[in-house]
């Protein structure tokens, strides 16, 4: 006899935001077989553009909010998110989002609160593939742990067990690795601009970059005049920058950290 | 009747340095038909290393140089390459591949002298497809910059005549993409380590980050608590960095940067 897969029920979702996480989340939640009841933002549009997409009702106002959901998930900017935890109380379980908020900003919601993060950054124009996205959880107790883990497992196969301080960490990093570089690619485009040159013209250089560091250490990866410690190059570049304060100070700064590093 | 494709007969080529520039240009060379002389290195390991691979024959001695080729190519550092160029006369025509030495550096070594820079970020451990990889040429008359395009054109399908200004501009904004991003990373790497966390996490976030500006303006991708002007996270970041001065200097530094081009 071939044994049947009973697929466990969906849970019944609330979306409190609407925005970029809430938007990703929120389509791949439903694609795993979840039911997402309600969208609340404090922008109607929002609130019923993203409901629309999931076929879910919405509201405006905190206290419309659906009361018959299994998990409410914050995903709004920080300082929001305090505000609105100061506001709600439920009896199942309710999560956020955030890399740098403390799991305890959630207590006075319920006795069941977690941290649901995943690590990424999204656009409203980009498709992510959430299954490769690590997905950093941590809870009040072993049984919303264990919820909140198998929710997440629905959706990414990196799902990890994370504590607020070490989620700080990871945020921290991540605001290097991913903001910080971004910045660094800004300030390239920008030398370019003045030069009359494409930004294109780097993407091969900014690709092997990262895809240098998925099996090596960047520590053990770093190249460049700074490492080199080719000192004619660098003054030649400081001096390229004179019309460029800001980025001149960022130039010497980082060739000083790299040294440093080195040692 | 159909037109025979008749391949032009390829070069004879020596290669004036054997690090990981000369390495990664004379296998594509070779592959591409063209016929690598000999490898000249200081060190007689990398020389007949490299010499080996290729087919070819090597020296350490700069007075032992073939006379024969068709093009040198001196692909070695900065410093160096400036004194080498003090050192060589030939007929034919000799480039260097740096991206931040003047093309009349070369002035000495021949009437015939250009510049042949590949934009990339190479490494001996890791296979660059070269195809793909823009390379800067600057040539000084047309009959060798013709010469160089058509050598070019074999090893990559991005081939653009640029000159020592803009080639300039080109490097430092390569050294902010590849370098500065790297030590992003490191730093990200350095954060993680302290809190016992693996550096593999971020992966898909920098693969993202990268992939982001691919197609968009990294001006107009630039996401994070600065761009936001999230006090708040800033200053926990700031003080989570109170054991590393140089990090948070540049957190600080950085953030400001970003702030002030959102204006």
């Amino acid at each position: 006899m071939v044994k049947k897969k009973t697929a466990s029920p969906g849970k019944k979702i609330v979306l409190i935001g609407a925005g970029n996480v809430a938007t990703h989340l929120g389509m791949a939640l439903k694609k795993s077989g979840q039911e997402i009841l309600q969208v609340y933002s404090r922008s109607k549009k929002s609130a019923s553009d993203l409901a629309n997409s999931l076929n879910a009702a919405y509201t405006c106002d905190l206290k419309q909010l659906d009361k018959h959901a299994d998990i409410y998930v914050i995903a709004i900017k920080d300082d929001a998110l305090v505000e609105i935890a100061k506001q709600i109380r439920f009896k199942s379980i309710v999560v956020h989002t955030s890399g740098s908020v403390e799991m305890t900003a959630l207590k006075g919601c319920t006795s069941h609160y977690g941290v649901f993060y995943p690590l990424q950054s999204f656009s409203k124009a980009r498709k992510i593939k959430l299954k490769n996205v690590p997905i950093c959880i941590e809870a009040s107790d072993k049984q919303t742990e264990k919820e909140l883990i198998r929710l997440a497992e629905k959706i990414s196969n990196r799902v990890i067990k994370i504590d607020s301080e070490k989620r700080q960490a990871i945020h921290l990093a991540a605001v290097f690795a991913c903001n910080f570089s971004n910045h660094m690619y800004a300030i390239a485009e920008d030398i370019l601009k003045t030069n009359q040159l494409p930004f294109q013209i780097l993407q091969p250089l900014i690709k092997e970059t990262a895809a240098k560091v998925e099996k090596n250490s960047p520590f053990k990866m770093q190249t460049g005049p700074a490492i080199r410690g080719d000192r004619n190059v660098m003054i030649k570049h400081i001096n390229n920058l004179s019309e460029k304060k800001t980025s001149q100070a960022i130039y010497k700064l980082l060739s000083e950290s790299i040294r440093e590093n080195k040692n």
